[in-house]
């Protein structure tokens, strides 16, 4: 354990090995899971996703690109307070603005879904009500509050809400919340069941000019296929499926995305981190 | 070990925290899975899906319906003598009975399938032929006997027939089993390979005003979604079929159901430790 | 999940069979470990001891008496706010409050080592100097701060011996830790290095006219014997030597233990839960 | 360890219990995956397929079928000199020879996909480009070396293209490798992206006439239905449409087959094994 | 699964590979545990053990001698009836007397610890009260029932005892138990508490001129050296001590053996299947 | 994958976060394992134990001395030829006299065994035979052959002290291996048999003033504590006594070591690739 640092390196991403300074794309760590300074869950998640991105090919089939002519640099991961949400937060936030203001993109690996509110705090700052949010979830995430706490995965898009000014906001492959969640869901954002392929073709030509942010829980995807997170809901989409959202979405003009709530340490045979980074991969050739 | 009692509280299922008396809906735990005095297969089963419960949610949104609004109670496990298949079948009957004559109905934790012919005993006293017994399994379970054994979990289906005395049996979603057993299930029950959606809707409206019930062996799913169970078999349905087999049955006059074989030894990241709560909850608000 | 409530009941420990008010032990389960809110680390460990603890027998051979004749009771899991580690805080100092002064002792199950710090506070609020802290853990925990938190598993015994106000603290097994630490250590308090036994059984006639509190951190032993935990630190004492320092505290005046860091998703075959378990069925029959 | 030997003996595959001189079809377990002597990943492939073939039944009901009407006999493993990559080719090559001089067809369980090349080298010669191969695989498996070798798993079917002289070659479910890669199956071989069933069904009109040989990767098939295998690559096929395709090809002449890449130390629950045997039972029964 | 076959060969232990009638020693498997057909606990322990043989060298450092120069058969498993305790050990008997009558002496793997009833029936037949019998537990496995069951793993040395009429039985290693087992023991047998090096070395020149039966139960090893076990129980001897067990026994007149209660799906890391297999390996060299 | 690359960096040792020329001790990971070219055995051990060492703390309470006053530096893993033994070798031989050539000393980490032939050569080169050499190991590994290859795992120190010329060799810990290994061992090297304090202590005066390398193969600790390895073998030494070894050696004029066949795919909770990280700490401030 190494105190007094801002970044550690655990490893780099599947060719991510140019300079900060020519890439237009900025992968980061944001190991928050809080207290438990060890061993917890998705803490360890951007590590492993850039171990099991080592098996990948840098050429995609699907995309028809490599990853040789992608600029792209990993920062590595965010060191943040041990169970200081607050603090944690604002780290989170600082360096989303340093990204943005070298007019750089961000892909940011969780950690908790918490880390999205730190994140896109700057986006709208940013891009202010321009900014339209894709958000992929088992979960509705909207409580105004989680056994007392108003920080918490289970309220991030509930507290994205309070700032987003009429940024817009769709969900996909929801399955799971509170009866008060659905209610304000279908009031203020725009909220898709189970599904995801089909409503965000629709959707695609009306988001098609605008900056695009893409939060992507893991568990979106079904527990069989993506065992390795902290609260599996069954009943998800498929990895296919997860795919070809990536690939809907090709050429858009994504600004920024975070992969969350990858645990490998309730994972089996690493797939879901290699599944992780493959999205990641994906992502880079399909909108970077 | 605490020997001498007739049931042990491994905690409650999610919400099933009311009274007894009140409750017109009562799970049960059937530990049953022989001689291993810890740590054998289906044994933990139960414990396993409760406490996998309380990490759902109390509200459906497949159904909008919550879990506050039913009343149903948690017995807690059965003690049941290990090893011996006899006595614990007349346990099993024994409670069964005791849940039908208060006018209740019973949800049944297995456990190894065999106990559904304890429980079954009893609910065709009550309803003789009049019950329509839904049967969900990747294996016929017809066997006369197994190893030279009557009474099996690879026998349960056959001796269920041998007291059914004309109540219609339905199987659905099978995919292995021997030919003899096929052979027989041609012409005394309803049997539907590999599939369970399709030739339950074509079903529906032949039974809707029968009492139904529903024994539910984890199996029928695929291992890849539901690898904690003891004889896996490859090529089973998927979790959204098997919800909406659940939601299929909605409002219908379900008078009984178990759900058997989940061994959470076998499992992992607790997928279907998990997957079998959301069913039973699914379960508890589509038709109890 | 279900919030709004103050206890859940997960099952209860082997024999914690009887009524509150008789019981003159009460075991508590403190899920502490923050944010992520489900399937972290130690949050289970509560759960996972109580379910361990039914492969158990009631009596112990090596010192000759049974459960059966012991008065405790098993209150279950106090439900904490996820991730705010000031509130919970008070939620176990309260509920070690009420303990306390219905003239009781407690044995409380972690959860993160922290809560040792909630608990104490009334420890020594009710026994002041004279309460000896009897302290087994393979770290010192006696940081000012861990990335800039005080409130941390990392700093609790410091954050107890600044309210401890002259009562003793002895250390034993302690193998890790920074040079500050141990430095600390040396002046203030009484720190074993890797061994508990002989440092043990020097000290016991010292400390047996007072009121001893134990806080047992799992990791004290050797992550071969106890790998279910957060934070494995090779080097450590065998499951023998564990045993026996129950076993030399026989009859002393313990008034109160905590058990803390079991983490059943890091466990192997249970065998640290089992262990854990283990452990407090002999320190009830030891010395409360 | 038992040096000298040619072949081990760790069990029989589910009822391959007859006489190797009356049997048409001949299983071989091919354990080569190199120099680590115990515990690597697909040497042991062969042994756990067997191992998992005794829960399955001896019935298929898909094909209405049973394996007791077959003539199959089961070999046990080759004995391959661990880390010598041309030595091994060499033995496998020779049984194969004598498979094939006995007028038999053979069942080769891997072991890593580069056994295919000694395999398929005396397949050739008695075919020639009569043979026509089908293959299912995740990776193109096309390089032209692999870290500077030659001869490697991801070599494995551009060193069979070297050799088969205008045998046809067909490769489906691919979803991974080169950019250059796809650029020689473009020119050389068929090649059907993603997909197994609907390519296979247009081709079967074409191949009906000549001797098939089947090399299968068990990575064509998802990790969440095959995980325990060295290289997983999500976006694969079902369990479903893997033994589709085996039925698909019912009664042609399938003259050999090889089932390569399972890893039981990487797999969970046995699930991958499970289906592996399953795969190999459906094939012995649809068209050996 | 093959029914209607007395004996399955899943494999053989390392070197078994003569001829039944030259050997003197014979290896059977008795894979029982009951009424679940597949994945159960100990029923697979000796197809892991013997699986795990393959990979420890067939000489023996610590006695210096080659199993090359031992006469050993094994016979495979034995196939019992699923659930029918009483067929079951009636077919162990049968299995036993069968090679006493030969003349050779036997090595029974299990499967649970109740075949050691059925076995030793046959050799106290045999032997009489000369017999002198060792038993290595973690448990006293003396109660007269357990959950009303008079034949169970936890009854296993009563019913042994009922039968010995006066043939003298050793416990050692023994840390668990009912009260009342114990004062039985105290009355009838001899017992010996956790330790098993001392005891025996005292007791060895009582017994040299006497035929002796081990009963090693592998928990009697601590769950650190042997996680793979049903009832794991912390505090046991290390595997250096039980290897020396074996080595103090060198050269006497050993005619018969079993080491039950190996459980491979509990096991981690083939830990202690390997441990296993290199008790017996010693057991072969060491005596046999 | 990334191919064409000398060097990969998957994260840094615990500090080693200096520059290399300044360094006098270098790290420098050897993934050799062959031809899998993913999710095998030892090749991730170094990127394991690295991982793991952030969980450490940079002061030792053993040595009182901490990694900050160190000048170490991680080079990473080298990029090897899967499957190529010749090739491999030769690469490790050149990054080794490279390092040698700078008057810096290295740290190895495997890996398999054989590793440890390609990086003996050039110290063999540079100090003759006033190297002395330490080899803790489970195995003898002095066979001529293994399978037939001369080069493996387990003929490592035979073709040690093929080139080694007088070079002294000493194993430590040794209890496993063929007859003939140990009859040239004795003939040739000198060889401790289970044990390693005891022999080490009466050994240290007489090597006091002579370069030492060290291999430690991780197998020779038990596999209760180190599980996480290719061929475990039960019996071995405790943590405690590996770092005794480590303790005992302190100040002596190590030039070199290497800690191989961590295999991290085979490991349970990460303890063995933390005492890996555990044991190189304690190496760096003991002796480096």
């Amino acid at each position: 354990m190494i105190e007094g640092k801002s970044l550690v390196n655990p490893g780099k991403f599947l060719g991510a090995i140019g300079e900060y300074e020519k890439a237009n794309v900025v992968i980061v760590g944001l190991p928050m899971d809080y207290t438990v300074s060890f061993k917890a869950g998705s803490r360890f998640g951007p590590a492993s996703i850039r171990q099991a991105s080592y098996g990948l090919e840098c050429y995609s089939v699907y995309l028809d690109r490599r990853l040789e002519d992608k600029k792209y640099y990993d920062l590595g991961d965010l060191v943040l307070p041990y169970g200081n949400v607050e603090k944690s937060l604002d780290l989170i936030s600082k360096t989303t603005e340093n990204i943005l203001k070298s007019g750089k993109k961000g892909i940011f690996l969780g950690g908790e879904h918490l880390v999205t509110y730190g994140i896109l705090k700057e986006y709208l700052k940013k891009y202010g009500d321009n900014l339209v949010i894709l958000h992929f979830d088992a979960h509705t995430d909207l409580r105004e509050e989680f056994f007392g706490e108003p920080y918490s995965h289970a309220t991030v898009m509930k507290r994205v809400w309070d700032i987003a000014n009429g940024a817009k906001m769709y969900s996909f492959g929801i399955r799971s919340g509170e009866k008060e969640e659905f209610e304000f869901a279908k009031k203020n954002i725009h909220m898709f069941l189970y599904d995801v392929v089909e409503p965000l073709k629709k959707l695609i030509n009306d988001i098609k000019d605008y900056p695009i942010y893409i939060s992507l829980d893991i568990d979106v995807i079904d527990p069989a296929f993506a065992p390795g997170t902290g609260t599996p809901e069954p009943g998800g989409i498929t990895i296919k499926e997860a795919l070809e959202v990536i690939h809907i979405l090709k050429d858009l003009n994504v600004v920024g995305m975070d992969l969350v709530e990858v645990s490998p340490s309730h994972d089996i045979a690493g797939i879901t981190s290699i599944l992780a980074a493959k999205i990641i991969r994906e992502s880079i050739l399909s909108f970077f």
